[in-house]
């Protein structure tokens, strides 16, 4: 099946906005044992309608992003009702919709929203449950000598992703034809890369028959994609996770902080967060999983020396004698966390994010990370030389993952 | 003058890499005042050529990035020579080149990357100071009725980046003819929508001359782009600020909590956050910022009742009175946080992120944001009835933006 993507919006040429559509999009339909042949970007206005008449000519499914909004720039419903040749008339059932959508959220519908609800002739509305743009899916036509199933999609993420997986994923699977032994697993790694891989497993995972492999690296984690017969697939995760079993975090593609919520919940412990450098961004992770509340009760951002003795108790003398980056501190830091939460487990960390700060002994990406329970304690030393963000990042994965271990021992 | 890319490489499209070099050659075109018609993936091999020639016919100036290397799927450089209908012939200049990056790294050169030197007839080889794959540049030539200039760069952006500015870049601009009287600012607003924007200002932005409007929205924050002439542009922001003025944060792209941490530094004031909900989020946006530091000391993250009571003082009674997602409690949380740490300004928010713990009264997304300084306290209420991730990014854009509008008064 040869599918294309069209992705609608000046900003993404002018380069204002970074596409991560069609890296998204890309990576799900992998997942179905499917591929893109090609993706194209072009302006709002006239230029859709070119892209989409050239790219149906040639595939056999092609997926629109963008250009569903209310305004006089979003013109690829148009485009399509013309590139189809049928008219476009008012879906009752989605209008009505977005005016609920409206309602729930006590805001007025502005009179150009109705034009959102507008629908090629013959095509379904998408329905869309986080934002005012449904979507539109027309069945496949003949297009030069090609049927070619089109879906119109809206362009924000957190519609788009939604929509994709439950209304564009199941019509891709009934006009794929479901390959019966076509299998995917999702084996999550931290602490090592893909080069880890190759050294230690290339060949054996290589020798393995009808089984394809990928990977996908982000900070602090790699992610290894097995695709193939449930066999195959087996072999290699058993390899896998004998090669590295302290580093595979998850065999089903949970992120890190919903596996240290669910062990945290499975045994009915609370977690503690005291975070110096990581500012907070640790406590968001385990709080952006749902029912983070019955694990997490207290984070404590202690971003300066003074923060640190009055809201964890850290001893002064530490301070000045080793420094706020020192492993004394990050001990005395999980310490009175958990003394301060009567937590199971605290976690700690302190570190230079930089880009100031740093000195010889200890350079801008030096942290220490710091672990208790009442019955032991321990602290551990990373370096991430990295911008802010991605300092942030890495020294949460290794925090989380500590917890992790911790939690599994 | 119509420019498009080409981008070529399988993992682009499985998903597994994330393609940057569009958005940066975008943003590098528009400074030279230049636009992208249009962007195209395709995966290595056979694809190539047909993009290739499809987009001469379309294009002056056809830019093409990846498939130089020395292995068998590398066919960029054999696609060229194929579509201009030229032999490739050995460039000894380059070769000579290719063997000094050897030499120098003290590797052994393989004989694979012989081919790297072969130029089709009537091109130039681009030198590349940063790995083995010159850039190939074919001057304009007619291509259907159009004359089209075609540069092949290659993948990696540590190769290609200067090889686009020193290469490209001027040819492109001897090509064009500068662009004297061509500006863009982006205005950044929080609170309102684009169709706010339409239901205000459209007809008198849409009258001014030489201007080209553009929207950009994101999570509770939304853009407006204005590109073409100085008189113009300053035209437009004038109303759009006049219009907005408590939405618009920022003239000049910067963040949110970029604009916050830059107000607080100026005015040497600390701010201090409580945080049940949004656990987190907003301090770690916050600690984003380059010195943070400077402002920022005390983080609490009080996400049950007894924290709030512990860590912030909220008054027992309060909670069982109203509530922990009530007025009464984010006043008692903001004033808490800024006699606990200090701070000048102190900035809290308590409310249901769910998918749990909504009720008829308190449903789902309900929010109280409070702020306390020395001589004013106040508390608003928000509903944001979205998915975690989205409902705490709301949730700390108008928290964010109370600490703004209160520094401002």
């Amino acid at each position: 099946m040869r599918i294309e993507i069209i992705n609608t919006g000046s900003e993404l040429l002018l380069g204002t906005t970074l596409n991560t559509h069609g890296a998204w999009m890309g990576t799900e339909l992998f997942k179905l044992g499917l591929r893109v042949q090609r993706q194209t970007t072009v302006p709002d206005g006239e230029a859709i309608k070119e892209a989409m008449a050239e790219a149906m000519e040639r595939s056999d499914v092609l997926i629109v992003t963008g250009g569903l909004g209310p305004t006089s720039d979003d013109v690829t419903r148009e485009a399509l009702a013309e590139v189809l040749g049928v008219e476009l008339i008012t879906d009752e059932a989605a209008l009505r919709s977005i005016e609920a959508f409206f309602a729930k959220r006590k805001r007025k519908m502005a009179a150009d929203n109705k034009k959102q609800a507008l629908n090629p002739v013959g095509a379904d509305i998408l329905p869309n449950a986080n934002g005012t743009a449904p979507g539109i899916y027309a069945p496949p036509r003949m297009s030069g000598d090609r049927l070619c199933g089109i879906f119109l999609l809206p362009g924000p993420p957190g519609e788009l992703r939604p929509m994709f997986e439950h209304e564009v994923e199941p019509r891709l699977r009934s006009l794929s034809g479901a390959n019966e032994d076509h299998h995917v697993q999702i084996l999550r790694f931290t602490g090592i890369g893909e080069s880890d891989f190759h050294a230690r497993l290339d060949k054996e995972l290589e020798a393995i028959p009808n089984l394809e492999i990928g990977y996908c690296a982000r900070t602090r984690e790699v992610d290894l994609r097995l695709i193939g017969s449930m066999r195959g697939i087996e072999q290699a995760s058993d390899l896998a996770v004998s090669a590295f079993p302290d580093e595979c975090f998850s065999d089903s593609g949970e992120s890190l902080e919903e596996v240290v919520v669910k062990l945290l919940t499975t045994q009915g412990k609370k977690l503690s967060i005291a975070e110096s450098c990581t500012g907070g961004h640790i406590a968001s992770r385990i709080t952006n999983v749902p029912g983070a509340s019955d694990i997490f009760t207290h984070g404590f951002v202690t971003y300066s020396n003074e923060a640190k003795q009055q809201l964890l108790g850290v001893d002064k003398n530490l301070l000045e004698t080793h420094g706020a980056v020192s492993k004394e501190v990050a001990l005395a830091m999980a310490k009175g966390a958990l003394e301060q939460s009567k937590a199971c487990i605290a976690v700690s960390v302190t570190g230079i994010a930089g880009p100031g700060g740093g000195s010889d002994q200890k350079p801008v990406g030096t942290v220490w990370i710091g672990i208790a329970t009442p019955t032991h304690q321990a602290a551990v030393k990373k370096f991430h030389p990295y911008k802010r963000s991605v300092f942030k990042q890495a020294t949460s994965q290794d925090a989380l993952n500590l917890v992790r271990c911790t939690l599994k021992e």
